[in-house]
């Protein structure tokens, strides 16, 4: 599978096999899931990584000596269009006996063999009230 | 102008005029510039707030007190369609002697008026390195 893609019929297949391979820390399956190009995901805390390589480097990294990871999540808000869409995403992730709570923006584009990630922006939810500064 | 939005021929002139309003924090022209309907914005280590009317409570929350906002900006990345528009934008947001690196993904949304911005997720990005759980 690496270096060749998945095929996908909508946004909505390629963000079920993106949380599936998230969960079962499948690192091929996730770089076939990301288009070519210069694709973005930021891990929560982090700056933007940018290109499918290394993107799915970074992916690889977080999978490393894990088999399972805990995750849920729920769609919050789609806006779609025939090219591009993007979903609002709420994600649950455990870790030991935490869980954190992540917000994720995930967006799909539609190219000749279907629909690919281009971006997934994930920040964590602060449970505890931050000093706010002007934003 | 309340209430009433601005008429915008592309994204980049939602984006300018966006970054001009936080800068001047005016809330009206902010409020201007976001679309009705299920709109979202993310401040840092915040969660989804969606709604026109709650994104602009929010602020007008964030500028109470506020005459001027420190922001420069850089678009990083633009995908582009005719309905839907994407941009990452690396933030760098002062406050006192402090200097915050924030990450966003701004989303616009072509209607029959013009352009309106429809998303703003974003996060700081941690100088420090944090623990790292799964993601």
């Amino acid at each position: 599978m690496k270096g060749s893609k998945l095929e996908f019929n909508s946004p909505d297949d390629v963000e079920a096999v993106y949380y599936e391979a998230f969960r079962h820390c499948d690192s091929n399956v996730m770089a076939a899931l990301w288009a070519d190009g210069d694709v973005v995901c930021i891990h929560p805390g982090s700056g933007a990584i940018m290109g499918h390589e290394a993107v799915t480097r970074s992916w690889r990294h977080i999978f490393t000596d894990v088999d399972q990871a805990e995750i849920n999540f729920k769609v919050d808000r789609k806006t779609t269009s025939d090219e591009i869409t993007v979903h609002l995403v709420t994600e649950e992730i455990g870790s030991g006996n935490e869980l954190a709570l992540v917000i994720a923006t995930n967006v799909y584009q539609k190219f000749e063999s279907g629909w690919l990630m281009i971006e997934h922006h994930s920040s964590l939810v602060q449970t505890q009230p931050q000093k706010q500064t002007v934003q």
